[in-house]
């Protein structure tokens, strides 16, 4: 084959995101080889690039030394298969055919460290590594999805052209840049995920207290959701959250709505916990996204919930749904006025935490990421894409060491405007029963980091009482340590041991 | 030197801790070697001893080697040295001293799978290996901590009668058991630092809230802890917290009371953080847990929370502080009782979450432990120590097999007993600006686990929705999928990036 018809770029692995990726790709122009293990996906691909019109933009192989032959050099390949093992298996395959300079990107869902092992292994080969994570689901990926590459540059670079053609576009530009070295894309890709875990929390939980305090029916619930999404809200998850409530059950027609018919359940992929785990480890606050992780473990103990349910009901509570609520039109447009202040001040929290999550991560590898610019790519094609993005990237333009996007001065703004409806949302949720950890986990931090006296220090006077950890003074230098109690005293503690 | 002169037991170590356990060992009649690697410390002890009439039963050796010669066999040492490498470095020098047979048991908290992989590799050489987790501080180390041995029970057997005596004694018999294998020791004791951390952020929440909303002064503090720890509260950080409200400043006396000079910043050693990865590991939800860690970590940005305030104070929201309360006696005692109801409940749901998080990982590595003898043992001791305590031992004697401490029928009538005011506490909190991240989400975490139906119905469509991650149905078996929104038909997807 003549280097000038060789293929300007390789995918490997094409379940539904490499297939549609792949697509996008070729209707971008770019001629594309695509290669999966199993021949017949390739088939598949080959076939919907020819009844989409892309046939000669893409080319399909069934052997990896073909498919890494068809590509001109420097050859590079996007592997979009499963995080771990497979990656590796996948690596060492293509590695074998390739030559120094030659490029591999890993697309997926990876834990950072694991980018940055098989990039050092790779750089003895003379190849080039990146962890690329990818947002937008399948439909993301056939149109435009949000591209977060990081590691080598030099492979950036050969990427650069494809990828700005790919991802989504925005009144601010293609949404991907360079994120940074090492495995700096694949944590800003996770991190942007547990946003998106609070995210799809915060929007449930204003669904729950709309229906379950408000009693508004699935209609008034779904006119709710497109009334919000025309403002400051307007973002793709309230959007889909509008089309979710008003689908009619389509298994069973006429028979109500799909929503309501689907188990109280969620699932979950691992990224979410990771950013809890890596908060934890960076002493970062991030309690929107933990309690929305928390939130779905709660929900996958459905047996457990229903026999405590009962528990209580025995007990003589009743659970928050058997309140039948019967607010006035104008009492329940305040109710959807009020949620929509909580929503939006709650996710403001949200991603003030994921935002100093990324940025404590960066400084602690010396990443040296740009967060503004991590909300600019966020604009567009991934799940959490929203006008509200724009916000944040002006913030960081104002100030790009911003301790906090909380005492940014149009976000503090916003905050003291929604203050009074916040509360009034989350205290009327704990009055009726209905939980809210996202919401009130969010308020209690706003409430924590805007206040300049804390409770901590009884915390502290505790720890240095029984194990001398010392503390400090407000009103004097240096640390200090109190004998607080003389064993031998009136005031000595009076039992090692407690009885029944 | 004759067997019979030999010391039962050998103690490496001697800060703190370790001086002071090795002197609750002579005490109770046991002949103990003791070592340090810097030989002052050692002479430290002796010293000690001495003068406390415990010599001739504490001997100090500067030279590893003798001092694992003055054991009797099989040899037995407590290492009480800091976690990590420096445990690593003391097993190297004793296991040269030592011989198959010979056990070395280490005291500190260790991170548990350091601890199985230092057993294994001492298998190799026939040595017995334990992690034991002490709790007690150095209080507790003196006269009688709360011990939590895991790994080989072979050296179980051999320890078990010095530290069945040198721990807390109950009524519900001495505060050790043998845990279980492998690492479980160090994972229980990890567990119960980070309950203590839930406990510790609970009690000054309920401090804040009195002093804050209802503007209590400290000897107002101190007697309404007083009074709590009278009853069903009876624990020692309640009893430690009573103290420390109490105390003048020493250091300036007749200037006030202590606790009100120091920072409000609070320090932190690594288990807290740990207990929070693993949950998230486990899929457990331990909201109560998380948030006290969350609570420190926000604690230590005190120069972003000094500005922050006077940000928010500028755009028109007071701090929490600026409110002053002018309660009746009536109502101060009313808050003082709420508040304590609040603190009981919230304290049931913390424990629960911890009890559940040891039953995960218990389940997970197969060590099949008993969660009601892990609340027997910290009812004396250590840190947790409380009346409480027996309640749970009770509930899982009722049932071992408790799917959560909040449907036992007695927790149940007691947090029914609990549900308004503790209501009331948050409630008024959240309309005073003050932040009870831990009480917060410890209701949060009761109104979700006491719910058939929860909202996260929403959540698994919008999953469904943009990653084709199918749910399941209410009405129907099997997993289902539904394409939500034609591309091509006007519910499709309005947008796929944003614009300000």
């Amino acid at each position: 084959m003549a280097e000038a018809d060789k293929s300007q770029v390789g995918l490997c692995g094409l379940a539904v995101m490499g297939q549609n990726l792949a697509l996008n790709v070729a209707e971008k122009g770019f001629k594309i080889s695509v290669y999966n293990r199993s021949g017949d996906k390739t088939d598949n691909a080959v076939a919907r690039a020819q009844k989409e019109g892309l046939g000669d933009n893409l080319v399909g192989f069934k052997d990896m030394g073909e498919f890494v032959q068809s590509l001109a050099k420097p050859r590079c390949v996007i592997i979009l298969v499963k995080a771990g093992a497979p990656v590796d298996a996948t690596i060492e395959g293509l590695a074998q055919h390739m030559e120094p300079g030659d490029i591999i990107i890993d697309g997926g869902n990876e834990w950072y460290e694991n980018t940055e092992r098989r990039a050092k292994a790779l750089e003895e080969k003379g190849l080039l590594y990146m962890g690329m994570g990818v947002s937008g689901g399948e439909e993301g990926a056939r149109n435009g999805p949000s591209m977060m590459p990081g590691g080598a540059k030099a492979a950036f670079d050969v990427i650069e052209p494809i990828i700005t053609k790919v991802c989504a576009q925005t009144d601010s530009g293609p949404c991907t840049t360079y994120v940074g070295p090492g495995g700096s894309g694949n944590f800003v890709k996770m991190v942007h995920n547990g946003i998106e875990y609070g995210d799809m929390q915060l929007i449930s939980e204003a669904y729950d207290v709309l229906k379950t305090v408000g009693g508004l029916n699935n209609s008034e619930l779904a006119a709710a959701f497109n009334e919000w999404n025309a403002a400051e809200l307007d973002s793709f998850l309230i959007e889909i959250s509008a089309l979710i409530l008003a689908k009619e059950d389509d298994q069973k027609p006429g028979e109500g709505f799909l929503v309501d018919k689907i188990l109280d359940k969620t699932g979950m992929k691992g990224t979410g916990k990771w950013t809890v785990q890596q908060a934890a480890e960076l002493s970062v606050a991030i309690p929107t996204v933990a309690s929305s992780l928390d939130a779905r473990f709660i929900s996958g103990v459905k047996d457990e919930r229903v026999a405590a349910q009962a528990t209580y009901m025995s007990a003589g509570l009743e659970p928050a749904d058997a309140e039948v609520a019967a607010l006035t039109p104008e009492e329940k447009q305040q109710l959807v006025d009020d949620v929509r202040a909580a929503l939006y001040a709650s996710k403001i929290c949200s991603y003030a935490q994921g935002m100093n999550l990324i940025r404590a991560k960066s400084n602690e590898q010396g990443w040296n990421l740009d967060l503004g610019e991590m909300a600019r790519i966020w604009k567009g094609g991934c799940i959490i894409r929203a006008r509200f993005l724009d916000r944040i990237k002006k913030a960081y333009d104002r100030d790009a060491d911003l301790p906090s996007l909380l005492v940014d001065g149009e976000f503090a703004k916003e905050l003291v405007e929604r203050n009074d409806a916040w509360r009034r949302v989350v205290t009327s949720a704990i009055n009726a029963g209905v939980a809210t950890p996202s919401m009130s986990s969010s308020l209690a931090y706003f409430d924590s980091y805007r206040r300049g006296r804390l409770p901590a220090n009884l915390v502290q006077a505790q720890r240095d009482f029984f194990g001398s950890h010392t503390y400090e003074r407000v009103d004097m230098d240096g640390w200090h340590h109190t004998v607080w109690s003389d064993m031998n005293s009136a005031d000595s503690i009076t039992t090692s041991g407690y009885s029944a």
